[in-house]
């Protein structure tokens, strides 16, 4: 089961946490300077470090459907998901830690855990980059730290990250004001699903911008300083929000759960939005909703995830759909997913 | 139980059918020119003529919200609900027999059937007034026929009418067309719930015009023929809507539903065009809804009154809320009386 499958700490505003670490194999040419031949090399060789506890998903022969369904799931890049270069996906579906070979760089070691957890993914993580530290020797300066493709990683060439849920600070206007802080901290966020500083779905990725000068422990050690502030803030301005207009928020949410459980065709926009209200609903149980008790932050979680073009398509037997058929798909998974009779 | 509460003939077009026989007392002045003592004892007379079948209602003591709820149940006209003079209703509701004493008239008896049920409603409107005619000499003139406070009545002095559901005749433009018809035949249609030929709830009202020159029997039976056809035509074009768009027609079907069983707050014009649609997916069983099988038409139509105004209040304690108060409450009684788990 998927991070989105799980319950973790504070899944109120959190929903994931994740460490991604680059690393390079020494001498390997890197990026697009990579023959064809070195890189199905680089790949088998990995499968030999890695052992049993990863499954190898070969991403040069997946279709498109599968191959952008795991960028939908957060487990791949989109660039990954879409190149034709030589690559391979390794999983480790037990800890959620998952490896892109011949991504940018030659190992992206990613792994997630549910909920507000960052020592747990960081502690994955390092577990995984041992494995690969003991095959290959990896390409470390003492001056710069990890060497990468991208300057701009270089040192601990590490991004952590939480995936926080923030519809109160979007709907008071505090999202920019928070960019400005973490910007000046060397922290920076950015809007899942739909770009721009206000997104779709309050979704937002909160990061390390700064890899070179910095240790791993103290990068960790500063975004969780800095996401508690948020954790907080969005807490105190959603009881503002139910104590302030709990009609008109309760309103919203209960008719929010009634067109997701009720609708036969929804675009994925349109989810998006009740999504939100839902999520917010069941982290404030104070409101008179009438959402039953079953529907927790994972199942709202997994609901996004199965909502998503890719995904929703590749349950639905994996074929190509067109819009409007998947937006009657869409309704109907989330559906079977929500209803109070489920 | 009232005509709302029970299932007629017809349901999925015709809510209700009634007749109204207006009938004066010989010799007696009329309107208000009629003195509140002689009123008064007109009343009391009446309820003589009447016996124990019929319950009294004194609408010169009653309070607002109760004489209002009345008007929006359909049993006396709004000017009976508001008016100031001496004046009280009886009832027989075993039956739906209603007689407004110092109405515009003398005795306006009106008789309500579920459905579509003409010749019934007539019978019981006949059965009251000779009850009327046993104690009291009524107005009536050979050339003319029965006298009336206002002369466009004069004749049969009935008004016969069906309460139809045509929402695919409005959708598709169908009803101008229609009242065009029933003019020429002397008949007429009036949209209920927001007046001008497009009604806000698809509810129309249609009625005789002509009470000269004709018997109340070829009334009723001309009447029933044009009824037949606007059935038949309005039953072809939601076919063939359900047909032309099943999954716009579910989708908004089922979102009305879901809106009209989850809100918290609702207005009583959002709520008419939720019903509307509601109404219109249980009349069409092939559409995919999930609309519950105990939602039934009798249902919709209680909830249509429940949902009023003043029956709203009467329902909630009997004082005066505030709108939004009154949306709330709306809110939740629909929620009582429409949800799968009620």
């Amino acid at each position: 089961m998927s991070w989105y499958g799980k319950e973790g700490p504070c899944p109120d505003v959190v929903l994931s946490s994740r460490v991604r670490l680059a690393r390079n194999v020494e001498g390997l040419p890197m990026g697009n300077r990579l023959s064809r031949e070195r890189a199905e090399e680089l790949i088998s060789d990995t499968a030999d470090a890695l052992g049993n506890e990863f499954d190898k998903t070969d991403f040069s022969h997946l279709d498109r459907i599968t191959a952008a369904s795991y960028a939908e799931e957060h487990i791949v890049s989109t660039e990954f998901a879409s190149a034709d270069n030589a690559r391979a996906l390794y999983k480790n579906e037990a800890d959620d830690t998952y490896i892109m070979v011949c991504e940018e760089d030659h190992f992206r070691i990613q792994s997630i855990t549910a909920g507000y957890s960052l020592p747990e993914a960081y502690a994955h993580a390092r577990a995984a980059e041992a494995s690969l530290a003991a095959k290959f020797k990896l390409a470390f300066d003492d001056e710069l730290g990890y060497l990468t493709h991208c300057p701009t990683n270089l040192g601990t060439a590490m991004r952590a990250s939480v995936m926080m849920f923030l519809p109160a600070l979007t709907r008071t206007n505090g999202i920019s004001a928070i960019a400005r802080q973490l910007s000046k901290l060397g922290m920076t966020v950015r809007g899942m699903y739909g770009e721009g500083s206000e997104a779709a779905a309050c979704l937002y990725q909160i990061s390390n911008q700064v890899t070179l000068g910095v240790t791993e422990e103290e990068t960790i050690s500063k975004l969780t300083q800095l996401a508690d502030i948020i954790i907080a803030e969005e807490r105190k301005r959603r009881d503002e929000l139910a104590k302030n207009s709990p009609d008109e928020l309760s309103d919203l949410v209960a008719r929010s759960y009634g067109a997701l459980t009720h609708s036969r065709v929804m675009s994925c926009r349109e989810f998006m939005e009740h999504w939100v209200n839902v999520r917010l609903g069941v982290a404030l149980p104070s409101l008179d909703t009438g959402i039953p008790k079953d529907i927790t932050f994972s199942v709202l979680d997994t609901s996004l995830i199965e909502s998503q073009p890719s995904v929703l398509m590749l349950y639905s037997g994996g074929n190509e759909l067109e819009p409007h058929e998947r937006d009657c798909r869409r309704a109907s998974r989330l559906r079977e997913r929500l209803s109070e009779k489920a």
